[in-house]
């Protein structure tokens, strides 16, 4: 296998089983070029009645064979039915070797791994979380699997790299045209983005709908025009697991401090000042306290945001209401007051990866974002990112939106210098999955390391309290109080590719040879 | 020339200048097949800065050479400045031969008359209406151009039949993104939806606005990931003769007569019974009063209609605030009150040509509606519809929605029996527009006809005092009062070809010798 060297360092071969492989360039190397995908022609006079009686039927009329691809979306998130159902059916009837093609896994799939086991997935493009990562790491596929952000799936899918035969879309809400969206029903979910490019792309659409409406679905985030059959079901969905009834800032004082430097950072930079402002951050503990901080700091000088990103949660909510941000232009809603707010609220607005994170666009919403705020599983000392492996070597997650947000013009890492007594700063990372060339601070309760490609920011932070440190120092607190972590041992076979939002491979993850 | 006889008995070429024809073989004898349009992958990272100062800078930017296609939409209908600037602009500049691709013209639009004299201009693939029509007739144009319906028009670019250069997208509303809508600003339009195709599947897209806002502009009809450059001009359109101020329904006697015959057609017939029940009809003097009447038959007998097809108006607009229809699916607003209940009332929708008309879609709306009532310049004893020429030859309008409205459960024909002098019903219209097997009805101030094709309609009708005749009836009325008319003379020479929704060609245009 020859391997090539890309732009951050990492070795990638130039070929594997048959997959011409093209390596990370830098951020901004890829010009685009090529065409996008062509899907078939279809005729409407053959699409006057879509309403299918079950999953098996739709399978049926899909003529879903050995090998295909399946897609499904990750709206439900750890909540979902859907995706177990179909494979459920699909290895009843005996196929095998099928890619499967999440826009991301949560633990509740952890059935999944039986049917890897069993060959009836051979493996799997999109992320892994959890119990199916575990898999990966252990070398259950068949064949390499392949991790691309938000963006990159859409991308992928678009430019025809990743093409799905049959994609299911889970739906809160639907019509018989196939109309449907996430907005309404009991197992509401917010926006349907992610299963936007399956829609357009795939061969065969079949929406899933525990909620069938009469025509005309609204808003029709997928549209019928692009669907070939509707199923409905008893349930798409635990709604408990679907949405969290509601997202809760961290207690820990620990992560408070983090989030409170975050903001304090934003503030102090002058970023916040530069007109127009926006942010991204995400619903986990310290993002929520950001926002919180954020919220007061802006409240205090008077600063209206032009929009804020989500992930949408009860805290970006109320600062629509509250006038801090004009709009919101949501991914995906966290809770259900982000549900709620997106479906009655004109300001709060549908995303989706076309608009907000494909690289292969002309222009998307990712890199106009003021401040972005992250987190990461490990920073090494030039900056780069991993998010997808442990320091154990373990690939538990997926790229999410890392990548495609990290685009913003300024980029925060936020993260507890030490998590599980292992050090977040490290010399390398296991897995590289962001450059260090996006990664412009690293946000941390003991300091703050701020990229010295961020000179003017350095400059403008001369005078703050922040304790502004190099990473370096950053890194011997960790190691001080962590002692130096065992290193993961890993076999020669590459399990999975990390892909860059722009389809170049930015790193590989190799077997693991788990600790006995 | 080799012609081939099509499924409506017309002559149409195998092949001409080059273009391998398909005639028209059935409504729905088409099945689709072969693969959509490919565009050319962007990156992001060149789209940093889309807003350039002038027409001329976006024209040298899209590099426009001799013999491209440019195109443009009509939702500024007869006060739209932007086809007539952009042209002038590229006439200044020596270009010839483009092929002007409209999704409509207008009678402010008779400067183009120049420019295809001058050769500017070679052909036109679009609707024609007015002056560049008449040019059209007498032989004009350098070759043959092409009519299309507007769902015929996306599918034709979707599909790569119409493979477009650079589009011009007037836009009412924009931020420098390039999202934009029809909505918000002087010159608001309503929808958008006619250069949703164009935005797609273009090579370069110009949004050009005479009100650019901060981003984001939402809602964006046309979204900025396909736009490559925004520019702003002081005036985009004339807005009083963008949307009329208020839309009048005719007080011709004979009119009110004909859209009462309409509605009660509709009642008597049961089809407002049928759940779900929905309707389209246009804007004109009987549509109007057809919707009036109709509104009346609902609410006296309690009926709520699923969904409205616009073109909207105050009209629709009031049934919709009446509770009198759940919601208006809007493809274009022809008055203000029409605007803004789209840009105010979430159960307006805006609609396109893919999710309302596209036929090469996994269906469309346009199947769904039960009664659609349309207009026609001739009907003939098999029920052929001509809506692109006059009986004397002229061509002097597009298809616009026809074809692909005519696709409803009941396809309704308002017209007064005689217009000009000129009979309505003839034995063979000048052009075939719509095959007589799309039409039901046929419903003139003296007498109604049913196409013998729907016998379960005449079986209800039995017992209605409605003038219920056959069409030969019609015919002979009609000749009685005008005389034969003197029929228009053409030379050999095909100077455009009216396409099915399909792609077929149902029939062609020829040079018109003028009368002395």
């Amino acid at each position: 296998m020859k391997m090539i060297e890309n732009a951050v360092g990492r070795l990638i071969p130039e070929e594997i089983e048959g997959r011409k492989l093209r390596p990370f360039a830098g951020v901004y190397a890829d010009k685009g070029g090529g065409r996008k995908a062509a899907p078939p022609i279809p005729a409407a006079s053959l699409y006057r009645n879509k309403l299918l009686k079950s999953l098996d039927e739709a399978i049926d009329a899909c003529e879903i064979k050995d090998g295909m691809t399946i897609s499904f979306h990750h709206h439900l998130r750890d909540g979902d039915y859907v995706v177990n159902m179909v494979m459920e059916r699909l290895a009843a009837r005996g196929l095998r070797d099928l890619v499967l093609a999440p826009s991301a896994l949560f633990p509740c799939h952890e059935p999944l791994v039986n049917l890897i086991e069993k060959g009836v997935i051979d493996h799997i493009e999109g992320s892994m979380n959890g119990p199916v990562g575990r898999a990966c790491s252990l070398g259950k596929m068949k064949h390499v699997s392949i991790l691309r952000s938000h963006g990159g799936r859409y991308r992928a899918i678009q430019d025809g790299d990743l093409h799905i035969d049959v994609a299911f879309i889970a739906a809160p809400c639907a019509d018989s045209h196939g109309n449907a969206n996430g907005v309404y029903g009991k197992s509401a979910c917010g926006p349907l983005g992610f299963a936007l490019a399956d829609s357009l792309y795939a061969d065969k659409v079949v929406v899933v709908t525990d909620n069938l409406v009469p025509f005309p679905c609204y808003p029709w985030s997928i549209e019928g025009g692009n669907v070939d059959y509707v199923v409905q079901v008893d349930s798409i969905g635990d709604p408990q697991r679907i949405v969290s009834g509601t997202t809760q800032i961290t207690r820990s004082p620990t992560r408070l401090l983090i989030a409170k430097y975050a903001a304090q950072l934003v503030y102090e930079s002058g970023l916040m000042h530069e007109e127009p402002f926006s942010f991204q951050a995400g619903a986990g503990g310290i993002s929520l306290a950001f926002i919180q901080y954020l919220a007061e700091y802006m409240e205090k000088d008077g600063i209206v945001a032009a929009f804020a990103r989500g992930g949408s949660t009860r805290f970006l909510v109320d600062m629509l209401r509250r006038g801090l941000t004009k709009y919101i232009l949501d991914g995906q809603s966290f809770d259900l007051v982000g549900v709620e707010s997106l479906r009655d609220d004109p300001r709060h607005i549908e995303t989706n990866p076309f608009v907000s994170y494909n690289y292969h666009t002309k222009g998307c919403f990712a890199s106009m974002v003021s401040v972005s705020v992250l987190g990461a599983t490990e920073v090494d000392l030039n900056f780069n990112v991993n998010v997808n492996t442990h320091s154990d070597g373990w690939l538990l997650h997926g790229i999410g939106g890392f990548t495609d947000a990290a685009d913003a013009q300024f980029t925060i890492i936020t993260a507890p210098l030490v998590r599980s007594r292992l050090p977040i700063i490290v010399d390398e990372v296991t897995t590289v999955t962001a450059p260090g060339e996006m990664i412009d601070a690293v946000v941390t309760e003991r300091g703050i390391a701020i990229n010295p490609r961020r000179q003017d920011i350095l400059d403008r932070l001369r005078r703050t309290d922040l304790p502004i440190v190099p990473i370096e120092k950053l890194y011997n607190i960790a190691h001080d109080l962590s002692g130096e972590p065992e290193k993961p041992e890993f076999t020669d076979r590459i399990v999975a590719l990390i892909e860059f939002r722009d389809g170049t491979v930015i790193d590989v993850v190799r077997q693991l040879v788990p600790k006995s």
